[in-house]
């Protein structure tokens, strides 16, 4: 096996690898990535068990030859490489890497013992890479790194095939985000992991992302790569029911100054207190209040306000806050049902996206 | 007090505090920063006990009165201010903090409690403080963070008055980095905690550096800010007796070629053998190998040589190498005395900059 690649494709898919495949491992082999070479290039494969990912490099190949290298030195050495033109060469057990005055050899693995990594050819469906991707990564905030139940460290899918959009949904338990986004075809509702759905974003780019559905696994295939993700058993929580029907006052002010107020007076927010920051809605202004060990701060914002009531009181988490105005840009319309009921934030016009938090205690 | 005072110019004055006064201490007070109204501004002092620091910030200011504030929460706080005109007032026992529509109220601590720190007015030298950066920046790597040895974690400072010259000199027993630079006055020689000179490098800009020399301590005083240091105590370790006087063989070459190389074998060079790398010289060429538990590197260059040995093989910590060819640009000339013996680095053409690095064995 003898390869000409560019360092540049190279290196890009070296880096899709590097992120999934664990650089420390009790099974040294998953620290290696498997390389199958054809005669128009070299596919690379790695896995978490989690994840598996693939990525084709185009290059040009003589006597194609599979084989297993350690995935995290193999990139290092890549990346490091001066010039731009880089040979690949099989001499005996080891990987001769060269470019400009630089002759590395890598000791390969075996070939025979790196787990069979298989990836569907059919597609079930496909989704706009760029929405998709947007979507999953306005709802990622909301699910939980360590929650016990396994379904709020998910985020949902769901396929509403009737009215041809698709909705992806997080949660922690104490807050709800969630964002629609046009889709067709037949989908199924699935829980992805949240750990996955951050590798997923990161390949995600722009063309199609092709769904194919296994048993208990979702593979995705783009233009650059596949992926298969292991899904998350369970039932996804009823959040349509917190969701506030009734809205009782409603403002509308510009996303950022509401971010930057919050910033400010969170820094004396009592951080055993839930980081709380009171709001009071009343004449056309928001007046943000929190006060802990060291002092109290307050900061008020001109709104435009509506709805039957003609003022109200409520508390939030202030990262929570800030979590939930993440995706928001322009205009941001907080949607209140009461002071001891959830709250709605969104942009101000629609685009899908949708916070739903609980309030603290008043 | 009632103070009117821009964001920018006391944020920085802020900046520069929040890296000396601790965030945590057994000492609450020593988390507080103390600021001293007068009627043309403000003068905020902190302190680690290693370190004070003294600041000037221009303010307006009606009725002086000195206050104590948490040193975090109050930068905190003014870093997040909108609008350009921050309002500082005393109420009572508390400091209102005012801009736009914020309106913080921050507690404030005992005065008198506060430890008395006390800056010289007189000057017994001045350096020129960018030269003086430039020359403790360049060998700081070479002080150790842990070394057991206190003088091993410092920098010592030397006035060579017949010869008008200053010298900072760091090591940790393994490698001695050395910087000349022009200095007049009648100096004296002081071992500064390395920890230490990484604050006063980030305060010295342009302008001059007036020393004044107390006991176990120097005063540093630039147009912004006043610092004391406390020095460190013990004999200096004789490094002149580990320069190399006996060169036998010599190359030039570029300083970034030969640190992108080093980079790159050294990602296959031993962790647990100090990360060893070797040089081999002969016929003009530098050739670098590393070899480690997944393979082997090497890599050529092409080197001016000169001496009176043909050829030298020896051994590096390929993490020192980095460090040392640091502060080089341009070509970088490598003096040999032998294979066991320290090696020079240096830049080609002079610049005042050396580091002498002993060999690994070979």
């Amino acid at each position: 096996m003898k390869a000409h690649v560019t360092k540049k494709v190279l290196s890009e898919g070296l880096g899709l690898l590097e992120r999934v495949v664990p650089s420390r491992s009790s099974n040294p082999l998953l620290t290696s990535l498997k390389v199958e070479a054809s005669e128009t290039g070299l596919t690379l494969s790695g896995t978490n068990l989690e994840i598996d990912l693939s990525c084709f490099v185009p290059a040009e190949v003589q006597e194609p030859k599979d084989f297993v290298v350690p995935a995290h030195l193999f990139a290092q050495i890549v990346r490091n490489l001066g010039g731009e033109l880089v040979e690949l060469e099989l001499v005996g057990q080891e990987l001769a890497v060269r470019a400009g005055g630089s002759d590395f050899k890598l000791q390969t693995g075996d070939t025979e013992a790196y787990p069979p990594l298989s990836f569907p050819s059919n597609a079930d469906l496909s989704l706009n890479a760029e929405e998709l991707a947007r979507a999953l990564g306005s709802v990622r905030y909301a699910a939980s790194n360590e929650a016990f139940q396994a379904v709020f460290r998910g985020i949902k899918l769901e396929h509403h095939n009737e009215t041809g959009s698709a909705r992806v949904v997080a949660s922690d338990g104490y807050r709800v985000a969630i964002r629609d986004f046009p889709a067709s075809g037949d989908g199924r509702n699935l829980i992805i992991p949240a750990r996955s759905v951050d590798e997923l974003i990161r390949v995600l780019k722009d063309g199609e992302a092709r769904f194919t559905y296994g048993e208990g696994m979702l593979s995705v295939t783009t233009d650059r790569v596949r992926m298969n993700l292991k899904l998350l058993d369970g039932d996804f929580p009823d959040y349509e029911r917190v969701i506030p029907k009734d809205i009782k006052l409603q403002v509308t002010l510009p996303a950022t100054a509401l971010k930057e107020a919050v910033n400010r007076v969170a820094v004396l927010a009592d951080k055993n207190a839930n980081n709380r920051v009171e709001f009071l809605v009343s004449e056309g202004q928001l007046r943000l209040a929190a006060e802990g060990d060291y002092g109290r701060a307050q900061d008020t914002l001109a709104v435009t306000q509506g709805g039957v009531e003609p003022a109200m009181s409520l508390a939030f988490n202030a990262r929570h806050v800030l979590d939930a105005l993440g995706p928001i840009e322009g205009e941001a319309e907080l949607l209140f049902s009461g002071s001891t009921s959830p709250a709605i934030f969104r942009a101000s016009g629609g685009g899908g996206y949708m916070a739903v938090m609980v309030t603290l205690r008043v």
